[in-house]
């Protein structure tokens, strides 16, 4: 992570993006648009949440454009909050931040309880900077492009319905690695890696790392592993004609893309990445220590 | 992987490095040595195979002259033989290649029974060359540097003795990652994670990625996971003062570095690497493949 | 696994039961009939597979029938059709055996390719016999059964779509176990033990143990073990009302059972055991050898 | 867990085994011992202790002596004291219950600062009680008995120094179950599954299976998965020739029988077994989640 201390605070336009509908998350919005007024920095608000927290002279536009007017995007609400916004955001040369109503979220660091003191410090410039790079994912019928979407977690490719073996051929930069029979498999991105691909037995990965991780699920073979590669490889997954069920790509568990025997899916890295932001004593351990309860003794 | 395919060799005195009193290494050696002299090589021979393969005119010296005096090395033997080697090796600017007696190696691609063909591409330029960090591992005692090696596939914190619960902390770059209770750790190199690290349930990471995996092993708590991290980390295990075992630090389980509680142990990339080259068409999934297995049916 | 050595065959009529539009499959029925014929037999044929191998004479019925009528019934077909043949069989006095059209099967255990003499020592009375147990599952929503089924390898509640976290509570003989969310659960028999439950990472339970598992698919958190019980407990999982989508418990993955929130699944061991039968000189450990490659060496 | 509860208690003698040097144990002993009296129990103290909590009037014995002396044993210490004990009182007809100092303990149920009522409970005849079987290991030699001891919780075969590769050979019962290279093997009863077997990836048993379960440490190969055996089963060990090193059996930690290449370990359940008592209300259940934290959410 680039520690990045500036003195003064390159940003004066600030969007707030939030959680319709959801009376805490509007509660601190109000909070913190008032705060940020007071400030004297110009803001815009998510128009979802217009009925939520309008008040006079409040300015809304979409999160389309609050990347493309903002310096800085504040998203109130949880780590699913931030993945919906990250993947618009991302496209923009926007800084982010978050605001978790919940708990401590492993994207969303600012605490709705605490959250003036920490933003002071960014605002001011005294934060770390860092970029967190997105999933590209194409599927292809017929040599044909059939739909594509991004991830900022991970992209999985499962059966439609119930859990079902699938048989596919991975192949990275043209090179074959592996054919599989399982009921899928997980690529996950270092901002991913604490998310679904923890709960199926992937390794952890630093953020700043330009890696992704590939995990099959539930493999009828014993002898699958999870494999690291460089975030800068193509990877083509060749979905065998075998298979006889609907399949998906589920882009962080948000947008499903269908797959049919025969299709082929390509993902790579983003040309963009989200710019994430943290209060200037943040630490991706301590994030760790406090969501996975490292320290807790067994016996 | 970098693949660097030249047309003429840049390759004119030759080491071949061996496994002293091992019948089947040493007519491999044999065979290697007239071969190479026969395509006009200027070839030595490592000294401590010197009674299982001498002949009249040939040139002997230790690994370390090997290293100074040649642009290419053969290692003939497992892949013990080529860590051994690899870590004398690394300091200089030799490339290195490795014929396995045995089943096919991790590190060691040629076969015995084949090994003309693909080393005569490779003596020709048509090669794939790259770079293998090692780990540097130095043991502090109340400040002072106590004792130092350095490890190719991975460094291991564990109890001199049997199995026996250790607590240590770990730093990475000074940020505080985790307390632990645990048989001990795993620290692994890409090279390394499909050795020990692998039995261990770590992941695989691809030769060419600047990482590090840690790994507990055998931890008092059920949230210990796999933790990849970049390699230019310094990491730092403060052993606690609470330790009443001897401990050691485990080099490729070769070396072993005594530890006592209140110890400092440092743990960061060296500066050489090792200059690994294979013949044009090696791939390392196809290695997966062949070694894990990765391909085989279970039901 | 009890060794029943009787020195007179009690078996006098016996049921084929087959693989419908399966070439060899059939072609190792004829072979299996005209070889019973041959030795005295009775026989009853699967009527599923009455166009693939009749000729004159031969009785037919369906697999209930044959249940009801015959000593030993013979299924030629993979582990798939045993299951499918088993939830009916076990309801009846029957022994049964397999032969596999195809690889080595976890309960076919003759080859098609040398079925004979083995399946001729069964005959004449030297055989192993055991006993494996089948699960009730049962579906009650508002207190009302809504719906039941039986299962010889595993139940497994799951989301009817993608994979998707849902919430529930397990109860075990009324005592509450845990809370859990997660993108379900697997509770697996012995025999089911080396299925789809041994992918997801499950223990092997030998197959005379009166137990079960229970696996947890995908945790949200990271301290969930798999548990293995008494195979006589009462397992009550109530699904949680939180949960906005629909569910399903599969049993072994054939028979669909829908669930929706507040429901409540009964999950215990039947009255009824499948009573397998096995050829003298039959080893549990040979087949795990054979199947999960027990034995082979990684480096 | 059988429950019993009987009107009137049975038991007269009471025993009091403790942990020497430790203060707030001792202080704990103090208040049983003086809470027994006043109730009118006879009891006779642990002698390792006499220094730290003699008063006048107070019997003490060694632990043998209260195991063939008192019809219950209140160890008041942590689990490691109580696996002292247990190996000791296992071959007497006395029941056992644990005070822990510390934390909740997987066999010491009572808190030291809220033992009265439910102790009270107990000795008036409302308690659960259960059978806890251990395991009975053996060492031969050229055919001879070389050593011998018990395990409460697991007998685990490992070199005797550093981490290193070993080889044996598995019989259950006479039939070959499997070769393994391998840091070693862990053969756990339930009580030791949610010990050091845990750590090792190994399921949990509940306490009233007769079952065991083997669990290899770090094996040389990828498919090797925990197994759970009937609990009645014989289990041979053959080191092979081939180990150029010591290895040890250890016995719940504590105890460690030599063993060398072309021994052979014998493993079985002891024919005497742990009889616990537990307060009316426990729950096995309840234990794992307090000291597993079942029930933590992770994201």
């Amino acid at each position: 992570m680039t520690v990045k201390k500036m003195k003064t605070s390159s940003f004066k336009t600030i969007g707030l993006i939030g959680k319709p509908q959801h009376k805490k998350a509007s509660q601190t919005m109000r909070e913190c648009y008032a705060f940020l007024k007071e400030k004297g920095f110009k803001v815009i608000v998510d128009e979802r949440v217009r009925r939520d927290v309008e008040i006079k002279g409040m300015l809304f536009d979409n999160v389309i454009g609050i990347g493309r007017l903002c310096d800085l995007a504040i998203v109130i609400g949880g780590d699913g909050n931030m993945l919906g916004a990250a993947r618009i955001l991302a496209r923009d040369d926007i800084a982010v931040i978050g605001v978790n109503r919940g708990n401590l979220g492993f994207l969303t660091d600012l605490s709705p309880d605490n959250f003036k003191a920490p933003l002071l410090q960014v605002l001011e410039g005294n934060y770390q900077s860092e970029e967190r790079f997105l999933l590209d994912v194409e599927i292809y019928s017929h040599g044909q492009l059939k739909s594509a979407n991004s991830a900022v977690n991970e992209a999985i490719l499962h059966p439609a319905k119930i859990a079902k073996m699938i048989e596919f051929a991975i192949y990275v930069d043209d090179n074959f690695m592996i054919n599989q029979r399982s009921d899928g498999i997980i690529i996950s991105t270092p901002t991913g890696s604490t998310a679904y691909s923890l709960s199926a037995g992937g390794p952890i990965l630093t953020p700043k790392l330009n890696v992704l991780s590939l995990l099959s699920m539930y493999p009828h073979t014993l002898n699958s592993r999870p494999i690291v590669i460089d975030a800068d490889s193509n990877i083509c997954i060749e979905i065998s004609q075998s298979n006889d069920i609907e399949m998906q790509v589920s882009c962080d568990s948000h947008v499903n893309l269908s797959v049919l025997s025969g299709d082929r899916v390509l993902i790579r890295k983003t040309k963009h990445s989200l710019k994430l932001v943290h209060p200037e004593h943040y630490s991706y351990f301590h994030v760790l220590q406090k969501k996975l309860g490292w320290g807790n003794k067994l016996y």
